[in-house]
């Protein structure tokens, strides 16, 4: 239950509460945020504290590189990069560990992080995974050691979203036991790869396994592409992708295969193997299933991003609320002193909510961290564990990335021209994050995975099933108890509270009724585009498709709904573990903001169906603005504080005290010119106007 | 009257309309949107294309400077720079076509684009504008053949939104006769002007008038600041601003000055002048209105920026959609065949109402650009016509660059990897467009006073009128016909259709409703918010703006409301004056798609308000998915190819055929293959299977 300590009986929307801090116990909010693995996290924190890993604005593409390039040594010489792989390579096998770590080095440079993601949690992540105990002793230590640079050759011009379609093919040649790689066409050029411009040395190839006239399906082979000197092996060949919009640290490029060997062995056979003879096997029989276990595995990169994007918004909305806090712009209270510009409700309604939502996507990655943790580490790795961290990661990767995009964007316009200097960061942090929405599956493309899996789970369960079932299965889905549909009809009544916003809200505005309203919008849009599809399976491929089409928008829109939910799940459950009351106050006052904030933004469904009476639907807006909005301003900087960044990891002048002590420069002089009597009056002040021209 | 050809009286939205191309008049429809001043705009592009004006990504800031410091030269020698001047210095006085001709150059480079604007439409208008015929004599010719590159030197690192509160001084000395320019504390450098780090030679510095003792406010100062060497001129300092985020082509930099002396005349005294025994006179007797009145005489700088705005989107739109018409990628209907990406519902809605929004964006700025080309020939150039000058362009600019940082963006990312390569340009142009929603008026400062003047219409005309006067009020604000009352009590009666689609949306889709619609929502949002004010000026000053401030977010968002009620009009009045038929019923689509979808962007405000009922606000909805995206992704590359950007523009390789071919060249492999007899068999195919492993 919601804890409204400061919430007197009489209550009215239209005063405004006092708005003082209420005393948040930052030190163990920020642990709580930094989460189990809060250790890993700090150890990186410390690394990129160091000048040597900060990123330097305004390098050349070819010295960023290098310079990244020089920074991945420096992790291996930490030892850090290990932690994820197999003891029996010397790895310590701590999965959950190896991620969070990866994630903070963001902070550094977003190239930094997608660098070493490519080549141990891509590269290395496809040799631990796919590879059996000869590809993890042959090349996982030159991978650790970064002896072996590598490629994660996965990507084609032609194929990116739908990779079960790639050109490239890989056919075993029965009398030499060897592969032959071979690119058929341009559109199958291996592209936008990390590494494939000038670093790697070899690259994990995903290829067709065509044997005996089969062809098996896409698999992974390990091939060489480059000697010591660093020119491609014979009938490799390649191009830099050139300058891009943002990572401009890595060596993205594409790579094609002319008729490439590599022996039977490099095949990276866990889920599919060829004999001498030819003869495939797999232990998965469904070629379908098999290419999605394959895939599955490296569910890693998804893992991450969604992390980073958590660890960039925070960075990026510190700067923007510590320069909020100090900027000042117009008077208006007062005729001397300008306002700060955080308190203009306009600044608030713009970084507050992207705060809230912040700290959502902080706690619900944790909880898919501890899922992928869970997995991998082999402590609940059934079928159904992994699909769940599949559907986890393809539901908040997504909104976490595109929020990164919004959060950072908005706080570099709440700065002004200043936002707008690389030295504030936060232009190069929204140009780096830009494609992490694209790439590790694009965001439409997952949100649509995860449309499919909802509206697998509903056929499943209710083929004719009622109400109640349909209610307990959302709330499976988000590990919470069933919809009250009583409560929903209380929730939509239009009359009793009409007059009251106080009373309007206060019916709205508890855990039990956000909650409500959340799962059953869920619930309802998966159950009305269920309805819609019924039909499908009776059509031609065409008609079907068609019929698809025709609700795609809504599909994805029900499961951005859906990982929304699962965002304010966690954030609901993380608050509940807070004890200090100052600290529970102000993070459920942030969690409502999250929540309302939702039911505000879908306003119309709620209204439309009947959910929310219209007087409810404003007293919502009402309350955000006139309640949550002042209470949360107070505490904002107690709130970013949590987030735990030291003046090396800001480094942005506008977050260290730059503005403010301009202001009190300029507040002395002024002070000083007032005291000293030969301040000009002003024209405006004068009684008499000289005549006109 | 909105004509809608295709509308047969038993539609149904559950069936899809056949969506083929309506033969839109491409040649004449691109004729209407480059509109009055058609022949700079063509000029400008026929000089954009040659390749030396071409941005070259990847260069260092340094090159990159250089670079478009030469490309401003050779604009100089086209002669294409001297339009908007005086006849008397050698220009054109043409102001319209002046700022038609510089907007298409973001074609080029963005940079390219703003450096001119600082050089012409800042520094040399500031110099035009509010100074004499001495000054135009003077500083005119150096500045039009630049060799006086010069800088607007109004923003500080204090002040940038509240200029009023610049603190820079400029003290007339009787004796000398001479202003004494003098920058008292660091938060009064000038900064971010353009120009100031290296190519300026001098400056109109805005500076507090001080004379005799009394400050008479903020007015412009013509100031030499470097030697022919490049060298600061004594008393002059400064400071580079380094990288930014975008538009690095611009030596973006700092300014200040220790007892700076110029002679009396260099006062740009338009507005202002100071006699020679200090004696000051203006032609405004108010310091207020004098200050909006001076500053008001800039407002080039916005026009120029919703101008640019609209060039930017159309050419990010026209390559993600011809990129969106190429690329192909899953199966749906076929199994053959992929899906070209504009074929799914979800890229549709992406692309479709934004390339709507440009439309609109397009035709709302040639009111503009006419309003403004109006005022500055002396045509149309009351006192009542420059500040609807100033509403207007305060009204569009944030909303034209807001979208065309969205438009870029959804672009970029509807490319998926290929859009953040640089060299398909949309990583580059939305960096560079991105502080275009900062400079020239913070747009949400922009949007505040045009909510204040709202205000201001609103309590001078309403100090007791009836609804009917402050529906005409409206009205006038955008030119066109009253509200009707009982229209929008049809609108929101939620019986008589329920249960049919067609029904429900035929109600509200043709113009009229529209034009309804979107009108009472201002007009409503206004009153509301007058209401909740209406005491302010009993208040104290500290109360009044604590209730201003809590009423801020509203108020912004009736401004915004306004403005896109503003470029509903103006789409309106377009489509209004085309002929042709097919082009037409195209053109009124997407019109109804840019209405409706601000209808369904604000559904939930309508539903509160009872000016929609729930059926219908859902027909809506089914109108946009089932009808309107349909018809218009048939008609879509008509749409862009009326834009009318030739491949020298574009330059994007994915928009000039590199996906179509590699798709070309893909197909005849597989068809080859099948054909040859010796394409492998897919496993999943094969009816006996191995036993697994």
């Amino acid at each position: 239950m919601t804890q409204l300590t400061d919430r007197p009986a009489t209550e009215n929307a239209s005063t405004p509460t006092p708005t003082t801090a209420q005393g948040v116990d930052v030190v163990a909010l920020g642990q709580l945020l930094l989460g189990t693995w809060a250790e890993a996290r700090r150890h990186s924190r410390e690394l990129v504290a160091r000048p040597e890993f900060r990123r330097v604005e305004g390098l050349s593409m070819a010295d960023h590189r290098a310079r990244v390039l020089g920074q991945l040594g420096m992790l291996v010489d930490d030892g850090s990069v290990h932690r994820a792989f197999p003891s029996s390579v010397g790895g310590s096998e701590d999965h959950g560990g190896n991620v969070a770590g990866f994630e903070e080095l963001v902070i550094a440079d977003p190239s930094l992080q997608i660098k070493s993601g490519v080549q141990w949690g891509l590269f290395g992540a496809a040799v631990m995974h796919l590879g059996t105990e000869y590809h993890h002793s042959e090349f996982l230590p030159g991978i650790m050691a970064l002896e072996t640079p590598g490629v994660f050759a996965m990507t084609e011009t032609g194929h990116g979203s739908d990779v079960a379609s790639i050109g490239t093919t890989a056919t075993y040649d029965v009398d030499a036991q060897e592969f032959v790689i071979h690119t058929p066409f341009r559109a199958a050029w291996k592209d936008y790869l990390g590494n494939a411009a000038l670093h790697g040395r070899a690259a994990v190839v995903f290829a067709q396994l065509i044997t005996l006239g089969v062809n098996h399906g896409v698999h992974a082979f390990f091939v060489p592409i480059r000697d010591a000197s660093g020119a491609f092996l014979p009938g490799v060949g390649g191009e830099d992708d050139g300058l891009k919009g943002g990572l401009n640290g890595i060596d993205n490029g594409r790579l094609h295969f002319s008729g490439v060997r590599v022996p039977r062995a490099n095949l990276l056979n866990r889920y599919g193997d060829v004999a001498e003879n030819g003869g495939y096997s797999s232990s998965i029989d469904s070629p379908g299933r098999r290419f999605f276990t394959m895939i599955g595995t490296l569910v890693q990169g998804r893992v991450s991003l969604d992390g980073a994007a958590v660890v960039a918004s925070k960075l990026a909305l510190t700067i923007a609320i510590t320069y909020g806090s100090e900027r000042r712009q117009f008077t208006g209270s007062s005729t001397v002193e300008e306002e700060v510009i955080l308190d203009y409700q306009r600044h608030q309604r713009r970084l507050l909510p992207r705060l809230a939502t912040t700290y959502a996507m902080s706690f619900a990655h944790e909880k898919l961290l501890a899922k992928f943790d869970g997995v991998f580490s082999g402590l609940h790795d059934t079928d159904a564990d992994r699909q769940d961290l599949e559907t986890l990661a393809a539901a908040l990767k997504p909104l976490s990335t595109w929020s990164a995009l919004d959060i950072i964007q908005e706080s570099r316009e709440a700065c002004g021209g200043a936002g707008f200097l690389a030295e504030n960061r936060l232009t190069s942090l929204r140009a780096d994050l830009d494609v992490y929405v694209t790439f590790e599956g694009d965001n439409n493309v997952l949100l649509q995975l995860v449309a499919k899996r909802l509206l697998t789970d509903y056929s499943r369960k209710f083929a004719g099933a009622n109400a109640g079932a349909l209610a307990q299965y959302v709330a499976d889905q988000v590990g919470q108890a069933a919809i009250n549909r009583s409560g929903l009809r209380r929730l939509g009544q239009t009359v009793a509270d009409f007059g009251s916003t106080a009373r309007s809200v206060g019916y709205v505005r508890d855990s039990d009724s956000q909650r409500q309203l959340l799962t059953d919008r869920v619930q309802t849009m998966v159950a009305e585009v269920a309805g819609r599809l019924k039909g499908a399976s009776k059509l031609g491929t065409r008609e079907a498709a068609e019929l698809f089409n025709r609700n795609q928008n809504e599909l994805i829109e029900a499961a951005r709904a859906h990982a929304e939910l699962l965002q304010w799940e966690a954030f609901t459950e993380a608050l509940e573990s807070v004890r200090d009351a100052g600290t529970r106050t102000v993070l459920t006052w942030l969690r409502d903001l999250f929540g309302l904030g939702l039911i505000e933004k879908n306003a119309a469904w709620y209204l439309i169906h009947g959910r929310l009476s219209s007087q409810r639907a404003l007293a919502i807006t009402a309350y955000i603005d006139e309640r949550l909005l002042p209470r949360l301003r107070a505490n904002a900087l107690d709130l970013v504080a949590a987030f735990e960044f030291t003046p090396e990891h800001l480094l942005a002048p506008i977050a260290l005290g730059a503005e403010r002590a301009r202001q009190d420069e300029a507040r002395a002089y002024y002070d000083e010119l007032r005291a000293s009597g030969v301040k000009p009056i002003d024209e405006k002040t004068l009684k008499v106007r000289k005549p006109a021209l």
